[in-house]
């Protein structure tokens, strides 16, 4: 007999996309930056002593805090640091979210009892569910619209279910859309629960929603904003992310936050990283040149892609057999195993309106050569329909 | 209306120790070691390259379970790497203690709904109830014995109670006092629950308790051993610890971890450290030859010390006016307020058996000599009672 919890048993863990540890692959399945992080960060992690290892680091990272208020015009209490953005994620759902809603209680039971949970769009960022499920909160799901365009309804429809927290990820993950802070605003009025806007790829957009929480007429108590040093500022490996919101909610996170969750080295270089804003933003001018050649070059080869205000593209592939079908390419499930064979990773998800589509991340020039003259390859060796 | 559960805005969160930053204050307050990391821990950190930070680390920070597992003659399975310690008190509370078990429910209901959570032994670690108190769960608290004696008595009282989890600390803070492994493996085999053994301290004692989760005859399956580089390895501001047990209980551990929880350099620098424990043991004997110096020093001044297998010692004054005091010292609580006016940092716990102690950590020498100067100043500056 286990001793863990039932719910636990039952759990099925988040599937993060494959790191291979092979320096051959071209390596589009994460989303990382494809250029270094900024030399100012270098040096930061390559200054670290001794005595700042040896002594605990500052359990708020206020220097980070400081750092980060004056990048973005708030104050330092608007400001939490995380052990990546993945953790305040954790932490949001603990501070809002009522346990014990996801479905132990009798049917019966259950409209009641599942209030209290998040509320998603579908599709998402699938750790949204896996983070609720340990938490053992329910989950409202409500569709996007046409080419994954968010709705003001979506308010109405997680009332409805009694969510306490909504996420909406923007730029959207996966096709790269872009929504306005002014409907993020609007939903957020029609929300009765927190709205948590997860920035991650903002730094790839034209515009961000900190408007929303800055001090000034359109802010929202009810609003959180998610960043994360992961890509914009290419520092996956450092795991650094931060909550951006109205001074209430960053106390109240603040309390269930492990008591030292980042270190010493990380705020170092966090620090450095958020004051080389203009270095990193070359790394995401780049990207953004990169992401409109590979935009046209997936389109040529018959590839539908959706703009994308991101560091990646989904691209659907025409259906085999499919009428309308401009191209020779098999499913989007072989291609992904294919480029793969050929040490391309890409990312494919299994799962309602993705099925025949590929989420890849923009690499370098040189990179998605490689994939294209990949997909080329597979192209020509594909039996024609 | 604040948007936050009710449990949230009632919450304490836990205090840490100050972390000053003036080099001027002599910090014996946190329980750090006061000899810088090895040599091979730092040349780690400044090898760091770009390309390491760019990219996600691994996951599951594999090469770090692999060092581990060779380290403590166990294998990779049963080893899981968490964001410091505290990290893994966390997910143990999420993995195996019910929610909504620490008295939101009537009285009636109370006794049955309060099954589920944790034990602990009193005084102890004050994370523990904290951790308890964020994930709603119930908390049973059970006194010490003498000297802060463990007996296997424990088990029972946590059975009654219905906890799953048990936290045992060895050595014992704030007392340093150290159980057997028998004793431990004994409390394993009573207890209804999974035993957790948090050896933060582990380094300074004579012996540990992995033959518990080793296999072999003493294994149980319901123990973990909770291990950190902070105080051993000199790498607070690194936060690394881990978990090892057997491969069921990391298992499901691991499915409640957030997705990347510990970062490509201390990964790193998390396997120099293991593989550096000749030199990391050079400070172990320097800190334990200090602390029994420290040990018949302060006891000369009037303080009374128990015996230590730790980092720190827990030195109770005489109370003022008490027939036996043998000193002129005026109350910790005092006491500890002069020193921190000397720039002399220890930790006063305002509670129950410890009103009358100061927990001091072992310093450096120099250190050292400067905690007894500052008594004998404060001894000399007190009218005498």
């Amino acid at each position: 007999m286990p001793y863990e919890r039932d719910i636990i048993t039952k759990l099925h863990a988040y599937v993060p996309g494959e790191q291979p540890t092979s320096t051959e692959v071209v390596k589009l399945n994460t989303n990382e930056n494809p250029y270094p992080p900024p030399q100012a960060v270098m040096d930061a992690v390559h200054a670290i002593d001794g005595e700042s290892l040896r002594r605990y680091p500052s359990p708020t990272a206020q220097p980070f805090r400081q750092a980060a208020a004056e990048a973005h015009r708030l104050s330092p209490e608007q400001v939490i640091a995380t052990n990546g953005g993945d953790e305040l994620l954790r932490m949001l759902i603990t501070v809002y979210c009522e346990p014990g809603a996801a479905g132990r209680a009798g049917e019966a039971e259950r409209s009641e009892v599942a209030r209290g949970g998040i509320g998603v769009a579908e599709p998402s960022y699938s750790l949204y569910p896996v983070l609720a499920a340990i938490h053992d909160t329910s989950v409202t799901r409500v569709p996007l619209g046409d080419r994954f365009a968010l709705s003001e309804d979506i308010a109405d429809a997680w009332n409805s279910a009694g969510c306490r927290l909504g996420f909406v990820v923007n730029p959207h993950a996966p096709s790269g859309r872009w929504e306005t802070p002014e409907l993020l605003g609007r939903i957020a009025d029609r929300f009765d629960g927190v709205l948590v806007i997860d920035e991650a790829y903002v730094d790839f957009a034209k515009n961000d929603s900190l408007s929303l929480v800055r001090q000034g007429e359109a802010a929202r108590d009810n609003v959180v904003v998610l960043r994360t040093l992961s890509k914009g500022y290419s520092l996956a490996g450092m795991r650094f992310g931060y909550g951006l919101a109205g001074a209430g909610i960053i106390a109240a996170l603040d309390k269930v936050r492990d008591s030292y969750n980042t270190d010493a080295v990380s705020q170092r270089a966090a620090v450095a990283a958020i004051q080389s804003r203009e270095v990193a933003a070359d790394s995401w001018q780049k990207v953004i040149a990169e992401r409109n050649r590979l935009i046209d070059e997936l389109s040529q080869r018959g590839l539908s892609v959706l703009p994308s205000a991101s560091n990646f593209l989904l691209a659907s592939l025409p259906s085999e057999g499919e009428p309308d079908s401009v191209g020779p390419l098999p499913q989007a499930a072989a291609v992904y195993q294919s480029l793969k064979q050929r040490l391309v990773f890409v990312r494919y998800f299994d799962q309602d309106r993705l099925r025949d589509s590929l989420r890849i991340t923009v690499g370098t020039p040189a990179q998605n050569d490689r994939l294209l003259e990949a997909l080329d390859e597979i192209a020509a060796t594909t039996p024609q329909a």
